[in-house]
């Protein structure tokens, strides 16, 4: 069970609480904890469908030490930007490492404040550090519900699996189209051309070096190769029939 | 001007539009596309307060093929994990990293279905690869406007930023204490605790040196040094006064 605890302080929409718990679903976490919510919104909340372990499962505190105080460590989030602060300030790149981190070893507490306000300077005093979303300041503070997934998103994502290619290749693109079957369809491909007058018999080899690498930087791969080849032989075949 | 067009194909709900063109704003990427949204609720979130420039500017295309005609890479969303698909599919960390290389030189879509149905096999085929963000399968898909604002963050997310401390340092941890200040707090301590009757004059040093350690575990900087030696002198002041 990872031990991070999200902590929205005095929330007020009963979508932001839904959606605060449907991002901690899934992302695989499980604690949501609540500082005086509006009572009304929390029961709203708890009546949407999704995310309902979660919502059951959270907790109610009327107070921030009491919500906070199994935690090693406690993060404020905040929308403002590198100023005067009377905290450390990091970026989320950086704080969702540390987080990442800590979490191996001990519960860790991530606050959100109220839609309105943010946190106060009394929950601020509660805080190790700060954390800020890299959002264009002036255009305002992020949606309390996006702001909590893209945290958790942060705190779950793999530096590795940025290097790896693809999760998964699609069927038909697991085998490159071989040399061989490249060639067959260059030479059709330069047939139907001149059956079709797109281009003369007597460019010289010219126009075959060039749908050679045409064909080339297709990237085929050996399945759709075959596919362009019986495209290519029935454009051919109706091309010589109508002829006759 | 960064080159994204964010895609939502027949979206239903207006908070979702809303809160898309929201994360759009925030993440400073200015352009949405809407294919089909249901005409009531591009009305509503249009009158919705944030983000406003966004929606205003929002187009509004009637097939999927219009809406990304300008785009040299077409990117689909999907909530489905790796299995049999007909399309490539990255984890976002992968695919933020490829997007965001390729919005240097051209213009890139970024596709996500409806709240309902999520992309069509028709939708599909018009997308390059796919791209999954790393949710847990069992706990159902992300709700839309969590998942535009999460895969916009991988996309503008700085990789050294997680390897950069702090953004901005607190005023006042901004010099460590030096070490003389150390040593008059550690002394002034070893005082107020022989005043109070923690410790007796007979420990032969070695009460000392626990205190001087226990002191330079705490990290002081030079403020907050000069912050505990005054409310020691205090506390010694007191101790001897009331002696008296």
């Amino acid at each position: 069970m990872n031990p991070l605890r999200v902590v929205l302080i005095a929330p007020r929409n009963p979508l932001n609480i839904g959606a605060a718990a449907r991002a901690i679903s899934n992302f695989g976490f499980s604690e949501l904890r609540l500082v005086n919510p509006y009572q009304v919104a929390f029961r709203e909340a708890k009546s949407a469908v999704k995310a309902q372990h979660v919502l059951r499962d959270a907790r109610e505190y009327a107070e921030l030490a009491e919500a906070v105080a199994d935690c090693a460590l406690v993060v404020g989030t905040t929308s403002r930007g590198p100023r005067a602060l009377e905290h450390p300030l990091r970026r989320l790149e950086r704080g969702g490492r540390l987080i990442n981190k800590k979490l191996a070893t001990a519960p860790v507490a991530l606050l959100f404040g109220s839609e309105k306000f943010g946190l106060s300077n009394d929950d601020l005093s509660h805080c190790h550090w700060l954390m800020r979303i890299p959002t264009r300041e002036e255009h305002g503070s992020m949606n309390l519900g996006q702001a909590v997934a893209v945290c958790l998103y942060e705190i779950v994502r793999q530096p590795a699996a940025a290097r790896s290619e693809v999760e998964s290749k699609a069927p038909a693109d697991a085998k490159s189209a071989d040399a061989e079957s490249l060639e067959r369809l260059t030479l059709r491909l330069e047939e139907v051309l001149e059956l079709s007058g797109y281009v003369h018999g007597e460019g010289g080899g010219s126009e075959r070096l060039k749908m050679r690498r045409l064909i080339r930087r297709m990237k085929l791969d050996a399945h759709d190769a075959e596919v362009w080849l019986g495209m290519l032989r029935q454009i051919r075949w109706k091309l010589i029939s109508s002829r006759e």
